[in-house]
């Protein structure tokens, strides 16, 4: 759980006994020097009178509160009460002390750094500054990124839980309680009618984006960490568990049953815990651990002392704003096809794919360039001065398109097409691997018009930014790029695109083009992209995908038993392999920046929000992380800590 | 075509003109030193009198033959028949020449080495060294690897062709005429009938084995040169066309419908061209370039130059015999799941999957592996003292099962389980991207008993074999990997199941344990390979479509593009990459043996029946290339060419 190797071992500590069982004026007991929930600078502790330290822990019988021992032995108290002070000056960090009383005689058993709550460690890390016990960089070291990002989520509260039906994958944090809907549309409808609703799904697609929208949560049958629920529900900040193969969902009947044969039936409440995968029946409570004081406070000082520059992974003006608010340096990652799903759009962008000739096409491009020129607007006028890293439309085309027979007569007759032709067109473009297949800069090559209309979107949107008075900075990225030619190619259309918008305007507008780095191609031939491209973002998603071969959308049958078996000691998906695909990442950067001075590399996969991995990016000398909005706190402390601990 | 690249550019000569359309006794003409069609060692010709050398080429005019000339000018023809001896003998190669006569005077204008068809290519060779005029080795510079496959399959007659329909890619070479039929059962009732037929689909799968084993050639819709269509045609020897997408397939119709409007219905007669790619309705004419005695020697003196190692791609004892036959040093290659495929097997093996506890799975295993010790025994028997690499079961096991409704109720009999419950199943392996999902070890990982069934049944047909007097030389070859870690869990499952058969038997059989190097990740980390394994094959088809994200199945929808684009030079999948796919390959072959020495090195994609990348294998110092068993001469020669061009 907190990766540390078995091979370590643990050590051994040989000392003299001595008895809190003797007599009634000894006992033993557990004292904080702070509290360990809150952080509260209030030394905190509990004992038990003629007991032994394994009676206290193995909570047969109820320990009294530490006053009662100032009650009962004062000189005692007195003792421990200095020694704990003493020991948290000397330590410079909250201690957990064992204590043993023989015979009215005081011992130290042991001390240590005491656990402590993210609420806590973060408190006592702020105060111990003040207090001028530490300084701000060991403060930095004192929060765990993990508990960063748990502090910005409401939580299921742990002494609550109760009725645990199944468990899943924790894929997004936080607690939800709602009534399960079985489809998007179910969630939207139950949402507008004033229901707080979980969405179980067996998988989600980007068809399921305006149910994700609205559920309180998401729990789905299959799918790992970063499969297509967990990565947009992260993104969203909605809590979500994934994998929860111990439910079987019947979409038809509306239900879906546990392992244990109970069968949780639409409209049902349930509560799920996105930090442990747990789902619960009923309404559990949950607790706010609210931004504080001390959290801003922290973050400030991780600004001060971090290299790595933190941007976000977003499309919206909400996560683009949401982005700004938690400190993002602006957007790594405007994944352009999200743009495309709105309900008032996608039968624009099918109407684009079907098309049958030229003149039809290009009548739904312009309807398109209309709302990406509103979007990208948008998205300047909220990162005013900051760049934006555009990519290009990556997912295949089919992925747009209608598959259920209702969903196809609903687009026939909104865009008079022929159900037959739709239907032909669905088979047409059906792929067997997807994931390897036409898409990214694959679709500008077949589709070079599509790329010309996102380009056009994006000038024209940064003429009128700049004409209202903002700094638009747009970079327009290139997906799944395997060579220079492509680049090169892609480069021109983009060339195109942008003069015929500079025509009809006279402001010049900087922007940047470059690549992302998520073939293993990409990376063995780095060198030669050097020369066409002014920075490189690294898709470790796509580029674990395929060094391992592992699809995330199906590795969740294997990664399992492949973490059971210990034949991985991470799932790649969720912490960056430094061995593999760490080798490409050096290699590419070493080689390119040999040939170019001045390339910015960035990361923008799942791991720009893994605080190991964006360690490990520190290290490499990369120029940003880039990740979902909510994940940016934590980015910056772990940013901060990896050129502390480097230092 | 030819793979010379657009920047080499050409030369030009200049020089004086002389006028062959001056008068009746001036003339120009064409002559070659030996036959260009047949390699007959007879000077041959044409001329045309009063008359350009354009007139001879543009073909307005029809040429006189080369006697003509004699008849009409002797000392003019002596003076040609003199000096096309003198320039075959100084250029030391078959001579395509061009001259004109200007009022009885003589020019040579241009004398070249004469392009020829294949079966010329090697008589020519062959001859000149018997006639002193080259080397054994020069002989077999002469000859293009190409030309030698196409020496080995009947062709369509050149001279014959008409009616063309459609073109495809030019999956398998050789020509074939046959009824349509539109699916593999249709292909073995017919066939059972007596017709001959063209098996025509959007693409194959494994399920359509039978009808491919039956049918004159194949014909389909979808699929690029690496295709399962193309893959197994070439492994068959079958004709076969892939990518025909000019050609829409409608099963239900029974049709095939050509861009044009054409409509070939199921019994019409077509015949295709594998060479050409070309589809032509009624029954062309083929020409049989049969194997000869020029050719043997040929090849023999291609085992006497060469280094690298010829190995078979092979599971059947037809196509092992038909390897053994063709030259083959081993097997390379061994699929075992095509061992299950057959209409006696897949059942077993669907109703194996399908189990639901531990003793059903193990009733199907103990079947599945009587089957498959027979099949290993047979081929040990033909492989007597050569090695047999033998892949663990590798593709995903959804790939075993029905899908149509028909196939699962008939599955429903003969099993005994409820259509349901094979439906959830066939749904619950369902994969998103099955090249990058639950295959190759990873089956190892999840269903060990699997491997332990195949390891038995491997050793225990070993055992029966030395019992025979043969030399069983089984090598296990690790499908998939990853890292070092699949490795050592799988061969402490290979070692539980060659015990549990030894336990049963005394006599002790050499084996080897070794890796398909086919993710880039294995590739990256091969350091960490070597210590487990003895061998590395590399599977540079899987490792192609991950390390470009190219979707074998898929990439027919954008390679065309790119090919067109100039962004790729050579579809990768038909030639090695040598740079990126290459550097991959050095550093494994780098990293391994500097950790230990002897590991043997081979390849086993479809690149080990490319000349190009064979010759490149040479030079990367492989072992072995494993190839189809029609390619095996092919491999031959571009073996002996590459050790002779680098010496």
């Amino acid at each position: 759980m907190n990766n540390i190797p078995e091979s370590l071992g643990t050590a051994v500590n040989v000392q003299a006994m001595v008895f809190g069982n003797f007599s009634d004026d000894s006992g033993s007991g557990v004292a904080f020097t702070r509290n360990p929930s809150t952080g509260e600078k209030l030394f905190f502790g509990e004992v038990l009178f003629n007991a032994a330290g394994e009676d206290v822990v193995a909570g047969i019988r109820t320990p009294e509160s530490i006053e009662a021992l100032q009650a009962r032995m004062p000189e005692v108290y007195q003792q421990l009460f200095d020694t704990q002070a003493m020991l948290e000056k000397h330590y410079r960090d909250m201690q957990d002390i064992e204590f043993t009383i023989q015979e009215g005689r005081f011992f130290i058993l042991q001390t240590r750094s005491g656990k402590r709550t993210g609420r806590a460690s973060i408190k006592i890390a702020v105060d111990m500054v003040k207090e001028k016990l530490i300084t701000e960089k060991e403060a930095l070291l004192r929060v765990s990124p993990e508990h960063v990002e748990a502090f910005l989520h409401p939580m299921v509260d742990p002494e609550a839980k109760q009725d645990l039906v199944a468990t899943g994958l924790p894929a997004s944090p936080g607690g939800a309680t709602g009534a399960v809907v079985f489809s998007a549309e179910e969630a939207v409808e139950e949402t507008a009618a004033g229901k707080k609703v979980i969405l179980v799904r067996r998988e989600t697609t980007p068809e399921d984006i305006h149910g994700m929208k609205v559920a309180q949560g998401i729990l789905t049958e299959l799918g790992g960490m970063t499969s297509h629920a967990a990565v947009v529900a992260r993104g969203m900040g909605v809590c979500a568990i994934t994998g929860c193969n111990k439910l079987t969902i019947d979409y038809s009947a509306g239900t879906a049953t546990t392992d244990s044969g109970h069968v949780i039936k639409r409209g049902d409440i349930i509560t799920i815990d996105g930090i442990a995968g747990e789902v619960m029946l009923g309404d559990i409570p949950k607790i706010m651990a609210s931004s504080s004081d001390d959290f801003q406070i922290l973050l400030s000082w991780a600004d001060k002392y971090r290299k790595l520059q933190v941007r976000a992974n977003a499309e919206t003006p909400e996560d683009a704003a949401k982005a700004i608010e938690l400190g993002a340096e602006g957007i790594g990652l405007c994944r352009t096809e999200h743009m495309f799903f709105a309900a008032d759009r996608i039968d624009i962008m099918r109407g684009m794919i079907l098309s049958e000739n030229r003149t039809e096409r290009e009548g739904y491009l312009e309807k398109l360039e209309q709302f990406q020129h509103d979007d990208f607007l948008a998205l300047f006028r909220i990162m005013d001065g900051k760049p934006i890293t555009i990519r290009l439309l990556d997912p295949p085309l089919h992925e747009f398109l209608p598959h259920s027979p209702e969903d196809i007569k609903l687009l026939s007759d909104h865009i008079g097409k022929p159900v037959s032709m739709i239907e032909a067109a669905v088979s047409d473009l059906q792929e067997v691997n997807p994931m390897l297949g036409l898409r990214g800069c694959r679709l500008s090559v077949v589709h070079p018009e599509i790329t010309e209309m996102q380009v056009r979107a994006i000038m024209s949107a940064a003429i009128a930014a700049t004409e209202e008075g903002c700094h638009p900075l747009p970079e327009i990225m290139i997906p799944l790029v395997v060579n220079v030619r492509e680049i090169r190619m892609i480069s021109e259309i983009i060339d195109r695109g942008i003069h015929s918008v500079m025509k009809e305007k006279t402001l010049s507008i900087r922007y940047k083009i470059g690549t992302m780095m998520e073939t293993p191609r990409a990376c063995l031939g780095a060198d030669r992209l050097a020369a066409d491209v002014e920075f490189m973002s690294f898709g470790t998603n796509d580029l674990t995908q395929m060094t391992y071969g592992f699809s995330r959308d199906d590795a969740g049958k294997f990664i399992p038993a492949y973490l059971t078996n210990k034949l991985i000691e991470m799932d790649p998906f969720v912490s960056l392999d430094q061995r593999a695909i760490g080798k490409l990442m050096k290699m590419a950067i070493k080689d390119s920046s040999k040939k170019k001075k001045g390339i910015k590399y960035g990361i923008c996969g799942e791991h720009g929000g893994d605080p190991r991995s964006i360690k490990y990016c520190h290290k490499l000398g990369l120029d940003y992380v880039s990740c979902s909005p909510f994940r940016i706190p934590v980015a910056r402390i772990a940013a901060a800590q990896a050129n502390v601990e480097e230092a």
